[in-house]
C-alpha cells in the first residue's frame, strides 16, 4: 500500500469493527462503519490527545454516547497507538480482555466514560465540558490558558430520543458550554427499523431552541465537509455545537448498508467478503498494513501538544505557584492535607455541642464546614435548593464566569444532573454533589448505577427521606428507595440519625474516591445522640453499638437508621426498665458495615442473639439480612399517605408502643 | 352578589386554594392562583364532563401534570359539583380526607391520574389521547362517533424541564394526537426562583420541532384570549396543541405575585387578607356565595352531553351490536368470558408439549395465543421489538388509522412509554404492555412506581433478565433490578422458569385488574419442567414445590427463579443421590407468594427446615427473607462482565458444583 487515502484510514476502522463483531458472533458493526469517516477526520486532524499518556490532564475528551458502537472506539484507540492490542480486538466481548461489549472507562485506557445506556454519554459530556469551563475560569491567567480543551461526543438517534438528551442539551445551552461539540449520527435507522414511524423530530430546530449552534446537513462520508463543519464549530466558543451528520449505517456493506440488519448483529462472512470487495480492502481480518498505522500516527500532534502544555504549565507554576499547586492537587484527585483533621475537629465539636436539627440541615452545616477547604466541591440541586439545603454561604453560580463558581442550578432535571455529576467526576478536578428528594432518585436511577459501575466519585444528596416529609403525600414519600439504592453494587448509602452522623457521612463520601455515595437526610428534626469517643470513631464503620445492655450480652438488639434511631433509643429505655437487656445498633450505612471485618460485625451483631428487631420507615424485606427469620422488622410495605408527619408515624405504627409490642413478641 | 364575572368565578378557585393551604399550613397556592382564569374558561366553556357521573366513558379527560397545584383541581371539582365537599377542602392534606397533597385518582372522584412527579402527568395525557384515538378508529362508524373526546393537560415549567416531556411530546407529534391540548403555565418561576438562570429554552420552537400546533403568547389572565386560543386548538385535530399561557404565579397577591415565595408555602394570614382586598373578594375562608356556585354550574352542559351520548350509543348498539358490546366490555375493564378457559387450555397444552425455549420466546408465544381474544391488548417496545419479542402475527401499528391498530413503536423512550402505558390503562379500554431490557426498567422506574400507586393495569415486559444476556456486558446486565422492582409496593414481579410459567405469568398479569405486573424473561433457552396437574395449578400462587424429597420432610430446600430453576433441579439430582432429601421451590413471583395464606406458605417453606439455599443470578440480600441467617444465597453482589453467557454463569459460580458446595456447607 502506498500512502493511504482518508477513506483507507477510515476503512481500517470499518473492517476492524466488522471482523471483531464477526469473531465475537455478536456486536454492532453498523455504527462504526457509518461513523468511521467522521471519526477519522476528528481523530487525525483535531483531537488533542496523547496516546502514550491517556491521562494527560489537558487532553480533549472523546465520548461515545452511542456506546454500542464500541468497536469504533477500540479501533480508534488501537490505530492511534493506545495500549490496546490486536489481541484485545480479536477477543472483543470475551472475558478478561479490554474490549467489552460497551466501552468501560475502568477497563480500557483512553475510554473516558462508560456508555451503552443511551443518552447518558451525552449528558456525561455536558459534565466534562462544564468541568473544563469552570476550571478554565478559575485557573487560567493571561498568557496561561492551562485549562483549554474540547469535549467531543458522538451520539445516535437513540440518544436523541431519550429524555435525558433534552435535559442535558437544555442545560448546556443555558450554560453556554461552547467547547462541547456533539456529532449526531443521523442515519435514519434505529433497532426497530427506519425511524420515520417513531422519530420525526426536527432535531436541528430542537437544538436551536436550546441555544445551540447547529450545523446542518453535513455529509458524514465527505472528509472535506466534516472538516469544514468542525472548523465552523471551533470558530466560536459561546455556544455548544451540534453537527448533524448524515451517514449510512453499515457503510460499505452491499446488502446491509442503510438497513437495521447492520445495526446489532454480525454481517456474516459472505457479506464481509462482499464489503471488502466493495470498498477495495485487500487485507485479511485484523490485518492492518504498516502504511495504515503510519497514516494514523503520522502527525504525532498529541505528543507535541502535551509537551507544549507541559512547558506552559511549568511557566505557569513559576508565575502562579499557588494556583498551579491547587490545580495539580485537584487534577490528581487528592484532598487538601488538612482536610481530614479539620473535618474530624468539626465532628468532635458537633458531638460536644449536640444540636438537634433536621439531618438535611446538618448536611448543610457540614457543607458549610467542609466546603471552604474544598474548592473542588461543586454543588447543585434539581430546583430544590431551599428544600435540599445545598447552598452554603460561599455558593456562587456556575452560570456566569465567576472564578469561584461552585454551584449549578440544574433545574428540574434529575437524570441529566446525575449523569453530569458522573461526567464532572470522571473529568477530574471536581467532587460534585447533586440533590433532589429521595423519591426522585428514581428519575436518576440508572445514572446512579452507572456512576457506581464507573467508580465515579460523585455525591448524591437525597432529602425528605421517608413519610416524615408529611403532607406532600405518597407521590413524594420514599418507601422502597433506601433499600433499593442499597442494592446497587458499589454504591454507598448513608442515612444518618443525627447531626454528628450526618457530618461523618459527608466526610466519608468526600474521602471515598472510587465510587459514589448517596447521603439520605430527613426533612424533620432528629434528636442528638450521646456518644463516647469510641462510638464517635465507629460511625465511619457504617454500623455500631450506640447504646448497650450493661454488664453482659444483650437479650435483644434493636437496629435502626435515621429518624428511627431516636425511636429505638426511647424503646430501649422502656425495655431496660422491664428488665430486657437491650442493645441499640445505629446502622447509618449497611453498605459500609458489610465491608467491615467479620470480628467487628460479630461484635456489633453477635450471632448468639437472635432476638433482633429492625426499625426503618421503609420496606421491610431488606432488613431480613440482619434479623433473619427469628427477628422482626417494623417498617412500611405499602405507600404512604398525605398528612402531617406526626400523624403518619403514629398511623403507620412508628411508636414506642408498637416497638415494645414487637420486641416482646420475639 | 349579583351575576358573578368570569374573574369572580376564577377568584373562587384562588381563595379556596389559598385558604386551604393556609389551613393545612403547607401546600402550593401560587399555581392555582396563576392558572385559575385558564381553568375557569376551560371548565365552564369547553370541558365535556358529567360531575354526577365522573366515570362517564366519553367524558373529556382533564389532567394536572403540575400536580402540586392540586388545590386548583379540588376547587374545580367542588365548584363544578363533584362529590368533593367543603369539609374535604377544609381538611386539605389531612389523613382520611379526599384532598391529599397531590391529586390521587384512587382517592378523589373526578381525578383521572395521580400526579406530582413532574412531567409524568403530561406523558399520561399522551396515553389518554392515544387511547381515545385508537378506540375512535376501531369503534366509530359514520354518524356514530361514540368515542369522541379531548384530553386537556395543565403543565408547568418543571414538567417542561423534565426529560419525559421530550419523549412524550415527540411521540405525540409523530402519532398526530390532535385531540390532545396542553396548557403550559409559562410563569417564569420555578422553586429556585426566576428560571432564566437554568431554563432558557425557546419552548414554542421546541414543540414546533415535534410537529405540534403551538399557539404562542396567550394571556393566561384574559378569558377572551384563552377562548380564542382554545377555539384555534379545536379547529383542527391533526396535531397536538400547546397553548403557551403567560401567567403570574400567585396572581392577586400584592406581595407575592410573580415570586417563588408564592409557589410552595402558605401566603400567610396577612397576605391573604391583602389579596382579598386587592381582588375585591368579600367572602370569608371557604365561604362561597350561591351566585358563584350557580355560575359554575350554570350551563349544565356536561349532563346534556352525557344524555346525548347515551342516546347516540343506544342507536349505535342497535346498528352495530357487536362493536357496542365489545366497547362496553372493554370500557368496563372486563375480560371476554372465554378468556380464562382458553388461556388455561393453552397452558395445559404447553405443559404437555414441553417446549424448551427462551422465556422471551415463551412470552411471545403467550401473546400470540392470548391476543386474538383480546383486542384491548395494546403492545409496544422501546425500539427493541426483535429483542423483546413483543410483536405477534396480528400486530398492527398505531401510527396510522388502522382500526385493528394494537402496537406502538415507542422509540427509545422507556420513561414516557411506561407513563403512557399508565395513561392508556387509566383511560380504560386497553390493557397495555410495554417492553425494554430489564436493566432499562431503571429509566422508567418512577412510572412503574406511579402505576403501582395508581392501581393502573399495565404490563411491563422486561427481557434479557440477567448476566445471561452475555456479551453486551455490565451496562446491560441487570443485577439488582429483580430485587429492586419487587420492593415497589403493589407491583407484581414474575420471573418464570420455563414456557409454562411464562404463560401463567401472562395470564395472571392480564387478569390482575388493580395493578401493574412486571414480566421478566430470559434471552437464553430455559429447559421445560415436568409438573403434575396439582403443580401446574399452583404456579399462579407465586411459589410452589416443583420437586420434592420422596416420603417425608425435606432436609434441604432449594429456592430458585427463572434460569436458576433448571440449575436447582440439576443440583437436586446430585444431592438426592448423596442421600440429602432435597426440595426445589420454584418462586416465579415472591410478591404473589407472599399474599398466599400462611398455611400454604408453610406447606411450601416449612418453618422446621432451616437448611435453605436460594439461587438467583442477582443480588443476594432480597433472598434473606426466605433463607434467614441460617441459610445461604447464591447470587451476584457485583456488576457483571462482557462475555458469552455460558462463560459468565461459570465465572460467577452458577454451577451445580457451587450449589452443592453451598448446600453441603449448611
Amino acid at each position: 500500500m502506498t500512502k493511504p487515502t482518508r477513506r483507507d484510514l477510515a476503512n481500517a476502522i470499518r473492517f476492524l469493527a466488522a471482523d471483531a463483531v464477526e469473531a465475537a458472533k455478536s456486536g454492532h458493526p453498523g455504527m462504526p462503519m457509518g461513523m468511521a469517516d467522521i471519526a477519522e477526520v476528528l481523530w487525525n486532524d483535531y483531537l488533542g490527545h496523547s496516546p502514550d499518556n491517556p491521562k494527560w490532564f489537558n487532553r480533549d475528551r472523546f465520548l461515545l454516547s452511542n456506546g454500542h458502537g464500541s468497536m469504533l472506539q477500540y479501533a480508534l484507540l488501537h490505530l492511534a497507538g493506545y495500549d490496546l492490542t490486536l489481541e484485545d480486538l480479536k477477543n472483543f466481548r470475551q472475558l478478561g480482555f479490554r474490549t467489552p461489549g460497551h466501552p468501560e472507562n475502568f477497563v480500557t485506557p483512553g475510554v473516558e466514560t462508560t456508555t451503552g445506556p443511551l443518552g447518558q454519554g451525552f449528558a456525561n459530556a455536558v459534565g466534562f465540558a462544564l468541568a473544563e469551563k469552570l476550571l478554565a475560569q478559575r485557573y487560567n491567567r493571561p498568557e496561561y490558558a492551562v485549562v483549554d480543551h474540547r469535549t467531543w461526543v458522538f451520539m445516535g438517534d437513540g440518544c436523541m430520543m431519550e429524555g435525558i438528551s433534552h435535559e442535558a442539551a437544555s442545560l448546556a445551552g443555558t450554560l453556554g458550554l461552547g467547547k462541547l461539540v456533539a456529532f449526531w449520527d443521523d442515519n435514519g435507522i434505529s433497532i426497530d427499523g427506519e425511524v420515520e414511524g417513531w422519530f420525526t423530530d426536527d432535531t436541528p430546530a430542537r437544538f436551536e431552541a436550546y441555544g445551540w449552534l447547529v450545523i446542518r446537513d453535513v455529509d458524514g462520508h465527505d472528509a472535506d465537509a466534516i472538516r469544514k463543519a468542525i472548523d465552523q464549530a471551533m470558530a466560536q466558543d459561546e455556544r455548544p455545537v451540534l453537527l448533524c451528520c448524515r451517514t449510512t449505517i453499515g457503510f460499505g456493506s452491499p446488502a446491509k448498508a442503510g438497513k437495521e440488519s447492520s445495526h446489532g448483529a454480525p454481517l456474516g462472512a459472505d457479506e464481509i467478503a462482499a464489503t471488502r470487495k466493495a470498498l477495495g480492502w485487500e487485507y485479511g481480518a485484523f490485518e492492518i498494513p504498516d502504511a495504515i498505522y503510519d497514516g494514523w500516527r503520522a502527525n504525532g500532534s498529541g505528543k507535541v501538544r502535551e509537551e507544549q502544555w507541559n512547558r506552559l504549565f511549568d511557566a505557569y507554576a513559576q508565575r502562579h505557584p499557588q494556583l498551579a499547586a491547587e490545580l495539580t492537587r485537584r487534577s490528581h484527585g487528592e484532598l487538601p492535607e488538612d482536610f481530614a483533621a479539620a473535618a474530624a475537629a468539626y465532628i468532635a465539636k458537633l458531638q460536644a455541642d449536640g444540636p438537634t436539627v433536621a439531618s438535611r440541615k446538618a448536611s448543610q452545616m457540614a457543607i458549610e464546614a467542609f466546603a471552604p477547604h474544598l474548592p473542588e466541591l461543586l454543588g447543585g440541586s434539581a430546583d430544590l435548593a431551599a428544600s435540599n439545603l445545598t447552598l452554603w454561604s460561599g455558593s456562587k453560580t456556575a452560570a456566569g464566569d465567576d472564578p469561584d463558581a461552585n454551584y449549578v442550578y440544574y433545574g428540574v432535571r434529575e437524570f441529566a444532573m446525575t449523569a453530569i455529576s458522573n461526567g464532572l467526576a470522571l473529568h477530574g478536578g471536581f467532587i460534585p454533589y447533586d440533590a433532589t428528594f429521595l423519591v426522585f432518585s428514581d428519575y436518576a436511577r440508572n445514572a446512579v448505577r452507572m456512576g457506581a459501575l464507573m467508580e465515579a466519585h460523585a455525591i448524591h444528596v437525597y432529602t425528605h427521606d421517608s413519610i416524615g416529609l408529611g403532607e406532600d403525600g405518597p407521590t413524594h414519600q420514599p418507601v422502597e428507595h433506601l433499600a433499593s439504592l442499597r442494592l446497587i453494587p458499589h454504591n454507598d448509602v448513608w442515612r444518618p440519625c443525627d447531626a454528628v452522623e450526618s457530618a461523618v457521612a459527608w466526610k466519608a463520601a468526600i474521602e471515598r474516591k472510587d465510587g459514589p455515595s448517596c447521603l439520605v437526610f430527613s426533612r424533620q428534626n432528629l434528636p442528638h445522640q450521646a456518644r463516647t469517643d469510641g462510638q464517635l470513631g465507629q460511625i465511619v464503620r457504617g454500623g455500631y453499638v450506640l447504646a448497650d445492655a450493661e454488664g453482659g450480652a444483650p437479650d435483644l438488639i434493636l437496629i435502626a437508621t435515621g429518624s428511627e434511631v431516636g425511636l429505638a433509643m426511647q424503646a430501649r429505655a422502656a425495655l431496660d426498665a422491664d428488665g430486657v437487656r437491650t442493645r441499640v445498633v445505629s446502622m447509618p450505612s449497611s453498605d459500609v458495615f458489610d465491608r467491615q471485618d467479620p470480628a467487628y460485625r460479630e461484635s456489633v451483631l453477635p450471632g448468639g442473639c437472635r432476638r433482633r428487631l429492625a426499625i426503618e420507615a421503609g420496606v421491610t424485606d431488606f432488613w431480613r439480612k440482619y434479623v433473619g427469620l427469628d427477628g422482626a422488622v417494623i417498617g412500611l410495605d405499602r405507600f404512604g399517605a398525605s398528612a402531617p408527619a406526626g400523624a403518619l408515624f403514629e398511623h403507620f405504627g412508628f411508636t414506642v408502643e408498637k416497638v415494645l409490642e414487637a420486641a416482646r413478641s420475639l
